[in-house]
């Protein structure tokens, strides 16, 4: 029979989220999501909210909370565009800046939404192979990167730093390269930067093409509300706003992200024990004879010593507790298990140790 | 100096949603929010929400929902998908089945956000003029339809119905007819339908390629939250599921949301306080020498003796009372009201006459 759907919507399977499963009893590391809860502030104002208001449309740009980010990051406000989720954000940037039959370019492993995304626009997606330990490779800027700059179909380059799922951050003077050569866009996702040693929200500043986009669904433990947004130069962020949905944050969604924003104390406090966390589990495993990625993110990327990460995704999965295990070449030897509380961690690392005197 | 953006994006200007006035002591007339708050059943959801459960990403498909909906519309499941207010759902329809360069269909004037929608996507819009009463002309299906039925091109027809923001409703034998020879996809936006004497829904298990569009924007009185959803046949569905943004109806929507269509004996009661103020104030404004077009929705499109639609516009906001209106050929001698409470109605009445009186 023949098919409504455009050609390139039928030939692709769609993006495949983490599990969110059903039930309570399961300790669930496996989609990035922050141990701890919200600022009580946050909590504060989700109280305080009026019912009553919900009748009227949103704000339909987010200005109050815009004017704080501006704040924030020493910016004007017509530097941020809020979506829905950095993945609403995203999206934007696809429908903004590539046609169809265009390109994107991505690093490889990489976050698996950018190729989807490309695939429903009906574009195509050319990746860069990271070295063996994730790093970009050092005659990279002689060899692929002079080819991709060459090709006026490369419209938008997605570098997630730190990258998702290996956890490692690329130096930001390749970044800095690349926004200075490369003719397209250059987006560096930061949705784990909170949690890393430096950011490259400055190279907004040097370049007119470059968009960093941020989220609250991490560090801020706000994944359920969805706010992202990105900054950039304003000509930028004038087109994007003509691509977004005309109310794309909700009512709520704005209150909560403008309180969760605004205590970049318990932010601060909130990191912290992340990634006091994340170095004693890097350390537990490195004892127990795991090969560790060095994470500048809330999740590590770790292999077991016999590289048998399948079987501990299923010995842990089976033991209620959930990592994610990504099937491919580059990253089958690997399990990317998010930072949970002290407790979550000192029980997954018990499972380990249990899972190796197995054999 | 060169852009970076699509042509078609730096060609477009953009929608441009109804004013969302800072200022309390207005009353606002213009964008058809409801004016009576949310069910109290979703008072109580909000203040049972749990800030520490924000952490975690919401469920991608919004599973206890789309649930309770096809109880409501006896269907599955399997033919439901939701988004982020029913414009997240526009989009949607439009990534799906809307290569660039092919068409979109819809009369004119219709909700004005289906061509800008079209625009972003690189692709067209053909109009079909409404005739002089907004009405669809008799001569349609031997003229107008016959061209755009042989045109390959044509991918998408979208019918507002009621239809903004003229506010009456098309014959649904009209409807079925477009649905049995259109070779694309009909869209039936039923954003106002439960203010109306019928709905298309039925529609749907008759033919393969409708879908049907609703919101909880106005008869549930929940703009500020943001939710939409179609109903189709579910090989469309399942497409549909595919665009979508992973995560596009937040946590704390989706349980107000399900908490606002559990109370359908809120909704009925809601409906008819509605439509009681819209005969009233239909009536007045026939009194002092209107012309309103038959309205089915929670707004009325309304001319004044003078046809002055303009002056009037002015004037009321003058004294702050916010009403739409739209400057084309079309509709320019006509301002569309939403129906506020009696209250506000009444003191709308009010300023016409004296309006009239200036003459």
């Amino acid at each position: 029979m023949k098919s409504f759907f455009r050609k390139n919507i039928d030939a692709m399977d769609g993006y495949t989220p983490g599990e969110q499963p059903k039930r309570n009893n399961l300790i669930k590391l496996n989609t990035n999501e922050n141990p701890y809860p919200p600022s009580p502030k946050v909590a504060q104002i989700l109280k305080e909210i009026s019912c009553e208001s919900l009748r009227f449309y949103p704000n339909p740009t987010s200005d109050p909370l815009r004017h704080k980010l501006s704040e924030i990051f020493d910016l004007k406000i017509e530097n941020i565009i809020t979506g829905n989720g950095s993945d609403d954000i995203l999206t934007i940037i696809l429908r903004s800046f590539v046609n169809e039959n265009e390109n994107i370019v991505c690093f490889d492993p990489t976050y698996s939404l950018y190729p989807v995304l490309a695939q429903i626009e009906n574009s195509n997606t050319v990746t860069i192979s990271l070295t063996e330990n994730y790093k970009i490779s050092d005659n990279f800027f002689d060899r692929d990167f002079s080819k991709i700059c060459s090709d006026i179909h490369n419209k938008v380059f997605f570098i997630s730093r730190p990258n998702s799922p290996t956890g490692n951050s690329f130096c930001i003077d390749k970044i800095r390269k690349i926004c200075s050569v490369f003719k397209g866009i250059v987006v560096v996702d930061e949705a784990y930067v909170d949690f890393a040693e430096d950011t490259c929200i400055k190279l907004i500043n040097e370049f007119k093409n470059v968009i960093i986009t941020r989220t609250l669904s991490k560090s801020y433990s706000l994944a359920g509300i969805r706010l992202g947004w990105a900054m950039a130069d304003q000509v930028l962020i004038s087109g994007m706003m003509k691509v977004k949905d005309s109310y794309n944050v909700n009512q709520i969604t704005q209150k909560l992200a403008l309180a969760a924003v605004t205590d970049q104390q318990y932010l601060k406090t909130n990191i912290i024990k992340v990634i006091t966390t994340r170095k004693y589990l890097t350390e537990k495993l490195t004892e127990l004879g795991f090969t560790t990625i060095n994470s500048q993110a809330n999740f590590i990327f770790t292999s077991p010593p016999e590289k048998n990460a399948e079987d501990l995704f299923k010995y842990l999965r089976k033991n209620n507790v959930i990592t994610r295990y990504f099937p491919s070449k580059k990253t089958g030897e690997y399990l990317r298990i998010s930072v949970g509380t002290d407790k979550e961690i000192q029980l997954l690392i018990e499972l380990c140790k249990s899972f190796l005197s197995l054999r």
